[in-house]
């Protein structure tokens, strides 16, 4: 066992700290170019999906599973054998799903845009009820925040342990403040810990008592089904089971896609609630479009046939990912673990692992790696309006790199750690 | 020349109904179901572009011509190589062009909603500023009038001519009231008349003086090179460029979209404005979305290549649409020449063809054809409100049935008009 940096005398640090800047200064050397700072899949994970380029072809039938052409206008809400398929990766029926376009993303964002100019299900809009606010986990998704900032909708941080968001504060937060309308959750293999929502949690959501009959839970499964490993995976309950058991149907949007199954961007995207929810949210999409791309909805069926299909698709990127994840792991372990300079989950699962600095360290270290060649995440990102108030939280996302880049990155990362760590420690003394 | 109705004396057209009648009853104990509602392209046209399935398959680069992976997320814009063809196919430069996603409706629900919540160009959301209103040519598209309905916003009924509307009419109540914050304009090929408007009336909306500094023209240009004859074509100005040379360069957004040249549903959509305008729409786009489809982009440009490609395209299309349009019209100067009981003009392209029946007549001939199994778009829709004030204008679409379908719906058609008709002049004697 190391021996923790905060016990070290001055003089073992700078003694450290000159061996270090050494390192730093050759990798600094080599003008290296890489990136850790989006969730994007890598080439090799897009080449699984290259198949689905060759489901249809000029000679296909493509008439979905009711005879209806897919080239033509119509089936608002998704053809049927693509409801069935995203109703059973969404584990709702399916007549509690609703297909839309290629992103989630605008899913939520046209969900909350909804919400502000018409209102949820009858209620005066939010945009004319004054200041609405979010509930937000954190750290969190930057792009669920910049819709609710996008919005002015003013956004109050909750914090997020291993078991999911502090409920005691949320329980009392929701049901207090009429103007709390929503929360943003992403419930497993969360963005950016990797930790998944226990059962207590999950139940605690159901059995919500707002203040406002318009709020509603963002529930977004992004990483549903995005194992690392076959025989160690979460499991959360189903929000939307859990709140039907709870007399409280009406409370939850969950919000689905293939982006990081097939291609992120050409995936398809659904949103599964109660039928009154949908009800609502079909009045909006009447107006707002024709129909959405039926041809890709059927690419994707095609090509993936069922669940099984997804699932072993699934096992394929795990594979890939798996090493990726685990350098970055290893690393963190093998030279921080024991220093007490940071502290981290061991995701099973997702597209990220958050690293938590001593305090006031995440800036420094984000520009230091970047010094080095290294893009992170812009610290301070994983929270609402971009402030970290503890300028702690640092989001790796180690998919898109090689494991080779992945190797170089993760040593710099942990040096810059390292370095900025030691001067914080001696400017406290 | 026939005698007109109105000049028949009551025993004559007594004897007239009754020969219609006997014909009517024949064809509606066929038991026909025929489908003349919709702007929705047939099986043969659809067929045209199944070609499109097969330009990219598991094998193909998948890189844009700057390199970037189109299976990966990015290119908000959209890859250079669709913005140039979209930048062609809308008339200007590339730099004044935006790829959307697969519907240019989404585009301009997208775009009023973005107006009513964040406002124009940096100006108080419209939803903020009291009750804002809307000009409609009339007859127009039913689903423009769908969306500003939705957001409530109030709609004022413009005429529409065979030059395009009632300028005299837009520039007053455009100069004087500041509630009056967009119009709906359909310039070529008008939904549903067919007309294209004059050089005169595009330059007079270029030289609008708006009161409100938030106004613009909303023009969907769906049917820029939809044709039906090769050598017999409008031609309009190109808007944005007369925008510019009035100083007036942010007053329009344009809509273009290739649903009806490649698959409905299935496109890709574009808006073509001022970088001033795109500037503003990007800003919203940043939180809707992170990119929309670059494959369904990349498959459109290899599929045409290039704008001579699109033009072959639509000469196809125009091969199966002209001999529709012609029965329809055909039949129509054959059966009601003469009769003083309806007017239409002859489209040179577009979607549709719009019929003025005797004043008070439109809703009673739609329910008289659907009564012998021919489906109209229900008489009103091509009004605001569903309301057509003189309840005479029906909106025929002959894309989608087969000829010998359409023979026999425009035949039911036309009997149902005389006999509506001969109806109206008895009752009013």
């Amino acid at each position: 066992m190391k021996k923790p940096f905060k016990e070290m005398s001055r003089e073992e640090l700078l003694q450290e700290k000159s061996v270090l800047e050494a390192k730093y200064e050759e990798y600094k050397s080599r003008g290296l170019q890489l990136d850790m700072s989006r969730g994007k899949p890598s080439k090799a994970q897009l080449d699984l999906s290259n198949g689905m380029m060759d489901v249809l072809n000029s000679d296909s039938d493509m008439r979905c599973v009711t005879g209806v052409d897919c080239r033509n206008y119509g089936v608002m809400d998704g053809i049927p054998e693509a409801r069935h398929l995203l109703a059973e990766m969404s584990e709702v029926p399916e007549k509690n799903i609703l297909i839309y376009g290629n992103s989630s993303l605008n899913v939520m964002f046209d969900t909350v845009a909804r919400a502000m100019s018409m209102g949820v299900c009858g209620h005066t809009p939010w945009g004319l009820q004054g200041k609405v606010k979010f509930l937000c986990p954190v750290p969190g998704y930057d792009r669920h925040f910049g819709i609710t900032e996008f919005f002015g909708i003013e956004m109050i941080n909750v914090p997020l342990y291993t078991t999911g968001p502090d409920m005691d504060m949320v329980e009392e937060l929701v049901s207090s403040d009429p103007m709390i309308k929503g929360i943003w959750c992403v419930p497993k293999y969360s963005n950016p810990t990797g930790i998944s929502y226990s059962d207590e949690t999950v139940r605690r959501f159901a059995h919500l008592k707002p203040a406002a009959p318009d709020f509603r839970i963002f529930w977004d499964n992004a990483y549903s089904i995005h194992h690392l490993y076959d025989d160690d995976q979460d499991v959360i309950l189903e929000l939307l089971t859990e709140c039907e058991k709870a007399g409280n149907e009406d409370l939850v949007y969950k919000f689905i896609s293939t982006s990081k199954v097939s291609f992120p961007g050409s995936g398809i995207a659904a949103m599964a609630a109660s039928e009154a929810n949908l009800a609502d949210a079909r009045k909006a999409m009447f107006y707002q479009t024709i129909g959405h791309d039926k041809l890709n909805q059927l690419r994707h069926v095609r090509f993936f046939k069922d669940m099984d299909g997804i699932r072993a698709h699934m096992k394929k990127h795990a594979d890939i990912l798996r090493p990726k994840f685990e350098a970055v792991l290893d690393t963190l372990d093998r030279e921080l673990g024991g220093l007490e300079i940071g502290s981290w989950v061991r995701p099973k699962g997702g597209y990220f692992i958050a690293f938590d600095s001593l305090e006031g360290c995440a800036k420094k270290i984000v520009a230091k790696a970047k010094e080095a060649g290294v893009t992170m995440t812009g610290a301070g990102a994983t929270f609402p309006y971009g402030k970290d108030p503890k300028d702690s939280n640092i989001r790796i996302a180690p998919s898109f790199p090689t494991p080779e880049e992945l190797a170089l990155a993760a040593e710099i990362f942990v040096l810059s750690v390292k370095l900025v760590s030691i001067d914080k420690i001696l400017e406290s003394r």
